[in-house]
């Protein structure tokens, strides 16, 4: 639900405000769509401008199209603040951050070269997508998917404290046994390849090479293929929905009461339930 | 279901048909399996032709293999056309388009050089391996795993446009932190690192060697170990049946009727069901 | 079940087979772990000569014991076939195969060299391990697993046969794309590269150097990363039960008794719950 | 549960057992957050002391902050030992343990260097953690998943005997189908690329270059990728609930018939099923 409009607003706030808030009307939703577009080029600007063999050519075209992208973006988050009920609330709600965030990085960079390209926090704006087209069913899907991480969140959290013991532990010993050569130069260093290993990410930037080494390793790694069940396990169990309610009594009798016509009656049931009447 | 061969067709395309279409004959199934080694063949001399040492020995006669097989295919769908009921309709139906593109690229070849190794998409004509064994089983069980999928496209469809923001966002922070080295040499290519990296299929060919990379790469790792658990939550819980109907009733009421001593009431109930008393 | 012993056996014959094919006698017990310690040690053997450092130290000493444990293991093999009653049966069973198999690589290295270390072989007797320590329960644990794999054997047939087709059409398009630079020189090798990053396994040998590559690599990754939910479903599913039979258990009775309708019998029962009435 | 203090404790023990043993006093939760803080900084010290950079120029500086953390970390050693009741009971169980070996390391590296850096063992003391936050709910998340894991113990050691002698044979295979070339120098070091490959981590320090070798890896890799869905199925279900107790929807009557001792009645049965009798 977008935020409510200003109070005693003059019309043309009443009207901005229907056009950036709302996406009802046709203007609305033109400036929406046109939003959207603006976003994802603004993106691929800055994106190509990191590209040396692009920037060379077309750099000072892109840091233009920047520099207007940014003019837009701020003038748009200054015309919402304008009109909307609560300027503090919106400008502290996630949505208002990401739009902030999304202007500051071109200023920011006027001072300190290279923050130019946190521009891309500006992808995170496309979550407006999800109004724009109506996607109320994408919104439940990604309900029902953030629910089940919650709601195993704190198993999670014990999976993980336990991979970090893990990964210290091993990472340390492999400091150990390979004698801080082949690349295991450090302790952090040799979590870092822990972290690496039990991932099975596997880049093979450092791998062991001693005989006890590639034990430890292989050890680690089938450690890492078994413990990958249980994250798993934990969000699968979750999603069916069988982790919350373990019982789930008999299906209901498909009855409806002749006097109250209430539902749902135990198959056995030979009184109504709400009403008391002979079913 | 084959498509209906042609109206008034003449007793030559009842026939053709007949052996094209239906795999109930002798001569129907001794079609088939010819195609199906045919197919095998042909898709196996794209391959070995690649191969330099097979293409500098035996190249001309791969060659020789490859028009022979196309000429068939060739005559094949010009049959195909001829017989059945609806040319065109049959033209645009999947299994139709596999059969036309599996003759394209040896055409195409004589303009463009390379389009040849396209060839492979004849893989696809493999399908109708389903029909002649008339493996109806492994058609039930293939349409199971496409409604299960099918049954979690929105899901799947926000678990990628959560992987695809995580990834821009963490592969543009490594261009900021690697400092365009060490291969980290744009956004796209960082953000191609970002997606080895979060599905852990981790290359090695970049990788990073700043300890702040490292430990943003360790963070990415971990955060792909454990989003791995959605996709495959989702599935599993679509397969299960349990993400369908989230729970079947409430649990019942821990109440116990006063006078017939009968447990289990809907949590809701106010009348014993069993003797019609008031709870 | 161990085979039964021959018919007519003399007395020399009983003993040796409650010896060797029995474990209930101390003597039965003893054999089988003596057989258990010398697989494991003929094993390491084998292993340990493969190492290049160890070989040339202790290389006669570990062939001797190679030829030791082979005579040993042909003895054996000899006086199964000499007590148990039907010796083609028990030749031609899998234990039968595997343990004249673990016999035949030393016999073979005599005529070509190399063949010695498909001694390695021996390590699947290890099966016997299961008999020995009468381990029923893991015998009926790998029986959930077997089955569990079995019942949804034909989904992971349709499964592997679209990860394959998947592989040869994305490798080919590579092929085409990398233009057989950076490795990928023939498409069976750039299938071989499709595998190595759908299964997430990732070497690094080859790897996508080319934009477009790395696009077409990411898109691999991504769907390589996704529709390993589809095995993982599968077989969770299988495993929960619910995919089979959606239905609880005990399911009840279809009867309904004829005095006082009372439903939801056990599937057992032959008295009414409600009223004990024969059903 | 701490362990009981001493029986007849002076005063002073007293004070000190509430102080160390208990987390419901001030000073007792003082001096837990003190402990956690005091575990942290000294894994730190020593993981920073193994980074060449740090040690050259603060090494006597973090050398002394790990003799001042093991001086408090025996006084604290000795005086849990002085005031709980069983001080041998509180020595052998797994938290006294870890106290101990969190000391050790410091005084052996006085005789091995190298030993100091176990001294992340201390990690393990991190434990405690659970306790001082009371985070009861912690404790039941990881006893859910440590419960899931025992029950699946059996199955999960026979995938693991599966995949061990899988890794074995297919390591020999290779070692003979590579020639003891490329890496593939011996049976151990081709068993340890075996685990590398079919757990997916794939460092690619040890890869196949010929044909046959490339299409064994192809094998195992597609095999590795498709077992995993193996253990993650196990822990799924087990977690769903689906498979310890294939689940008994509404759960019998804990009564067994007076006459005929049939147990598993309805909830609400009122006669025997097997025999009428009324229960």
């Amino acid at each position: 639900m977008p935020p409510s409009p200003r109070a005693h607003a003059a019309p043309w706030q009443r009207a901005v405000y229907s056009v950036i808030f709302e996406s009802d009307t046709p203007a609305g939703r033109a400036f929406d769509i046109g939003l959207l577009v603006a976003i994802v080029l603004s993106v691929l600007a800055v994106m190509l401008e990191s590209v040396r063999g692009i920037a060379l050519r077309y750099g000072s075209f892109l840091h233009a199209v920047e520099w207007v992208f940014t003019v837009l973006f701020i003038g748009e988050y200054l015309l919402r603040l304008a009109v909307v009920r609560r300027p503090l609330t919106y400008a502290l709600s996630p949505l208002g951050i990401i739009d902030f965030l999304a202007i500051v990085p071109t200023l920011a960079a006027l001072v300190l070269a290279g923050s130019r390209y946190l521009l891309v926090i500006r992808t995170l704006r496309l979550l407006r997508v999800f109004r724009i087209f109506k996607l109320g069913r994408f919104v439940g899907e990604s309900n029902f998917i953030v629910n089940a991480l919650k709601a195993s969140r704190f198993k999670i959290l014990v999976f993980l404290a336990a991979v970090l013991t893990l990964v210290i532990v091993v990472g340390t010993l492999m400091y150990v046994v390979e004698g801080g050569q082949h690349g295991f130069t450090s302790i952090p260093k040799c979590i870092y390849w822990a972290i690496v290993t039990v991932t099975t990410v596997g880049y093979g930037d450092i791998s062991p090479v001693s005989v006890l080494g590639q034990t430890l390793a292989s050890l680690l790694m089938i450690m890492g293929y078994a413990i990958i069940a249980v994250p798993t396990g934990i969000v699968s169990a979750q999603m069916a929905g069988g982790g919350a309610a373990p019982v789930l009594p008999p299906a209901y009798k498909q009855v409806v009461c002749h006097v109250c016509q209430a539902p749902d009656h135990r198959p056995d049931a030979e009184f109504c339930w709400r009403c008391g009447e002979k079913l």
